[in-house]
């Protein structure tokens, strides 16, 4: 994607935050390695407790990272007060995630008022070797005007998707 | 669906013991609730460990929970000596995770000597209330003649998708 | 899905109509069996003209009546002045598209103000024999207060998803 | 993609035989825009019976050129004695598909014995303008020693997914 302006100058603390609330990220270990206007990568160190049944990442886990990365890459370009929901997303497990560490691209490729879609990359890194692992899809949600706070979100996200 | 007879007689105990090797699994303290032939439940009490910014459990943990529910769901009908593997899923989040409780449902809707599609559906329980949270679609593969057990695969699984 | 009240008692007017404004169901030959409140199926007959390399229906066509059942089973539920886009589909096909006619199915699993989700399912019948041939998941956006006529929609559809 | 040596020198007629029997892409009026190992553009003029209730061009046209493009894009790296089936695709619309034409390009990611993933693009062009319409990914099958011809692989392929 050709670099975009954010509105938001203040983005990257706003996604860095973001990302310090996300228990999951500090339970499986991992790090927001970059954060650009539209372009967020997620670090993953690999570790035995977070596999499937033969030793390698599961899947939950690959997609955990990818949507977080995509989630953030999306938010990145949002306005100041705002949260992001993932709306769905496709992914495609290419490879085993046999790696010493992973990390996942999240990429806008369209960006929206409403929504904005993104690409996901995981890559497994092994030594000098990079392993293309997942490649996916993904549709976002921005919620404008609803803070990204613990609880915040809870009553209009529900109400924003609620029966007619 | 229709119900389907499994070619391996043996096949709880099968998906239950490569279950338990799932470390993941184990990590978040997720709980195999049901066996049936071409239809598995994963269920999981919600943990503040693992949310995303807004306190709801994180999007990637409510799809490794339907994955593994999906894939088992799959290998409850593969013959005795195989492994599955995700090839690609797709999941919609239909509302935030919200819950004192999760289920995750992996239902076959077409097995095939190759691949197996199936349906995947989370939902979110509490008290007497059960919401349904996510919906998504999988596709898997069965790699006959390869064992399931930590290392095995990892040759003939790369091999299998290697470049011509 | 449990049956939804309509906000729309013209509902089926409206859906009628804006099928009658589908050029392509009119090229093809498809034509509306069943419209319900969130629920709607198209039939169309197997045509040599529509198919791929090895006779079967072409996945193009095979998506394009899932789509249209879909969308029509979500804009069923939309407010009167309203159009229906959709956000993004995914379709798996379970077994070559043979037979003598097509039946897509369209229901709304997941109702909401601004997105619909649906599940998507193609049948092939031949003679007495009904084979489900295709099953996909579909997300709408529904464009309110915007006519569903031809050019009415350009300019606000392509503004709602503009660059920031 | 880096670039990959097709197994089959004889890969362009190959996929432009093959393309020549979907009849679909002839009634309408795609045409093989370019052929190279493991990347395909098909070409498609407006017409305004392909349209969808708004006058675009309706999404199961977007997706028709978009999986034979993506179909042929693997099909030119399988082997001499082979068919392609489409497993599963998955499409984001990212904007309303108003244009003079359109170009479907598939381009394999992940190439493999069994199973190959594309990536799939369709832009709508408009004098000078060229915007991206639609994104998606795909899955497809190689059915070894299965020719490619109308007729000769419904049984063998029907067989490759049924029930165990």
């Amino acid at each position: 994607m050709t670099r975009v302006e954010p509105r938001d100058p203040e983005f990257e603390t706003r996604v860095r935050e973001s990302f310090a609330r996300q228990a999951l990220m500090r339970t499986i270990g991992a790090e927001l390695a970059r954060v650009e206007p539209g372009r967020v990568e997620i670090a993953l160190p690999y570790r035995p407790d977070l596999t499937q049944q033969h030793g390698y990442l599961h899947a939950g886990i690959t997609s955990a990272i990818a949507d977080s990365a995509g989630g953030y890459a999306g938010y990145s370009l949002f306005p100041a007060e705002s949260s992001v929901l993932t709306v769905e997303f496709k992914i495609n497990l290419l490879a085993p995630a046999a790696g010493e560490r992973f990390v996942a691209l999240g990429e806008v490729v369209k960006p929206g008022r409403t929504l904005t879609i993104c690409r996901l990359e995981v890559s497994a890194i092994k030594g000098e070797r990079r392993t293309l692992i997942a490649l996916g899809q993904q549709t976002l949600i921005c919620l404008e005007g609803q803070p990204d706070r613990p609880g915040a979100v809870l009553k209009r996200a529900t109400q924003h998707r609620r029966s007619p």
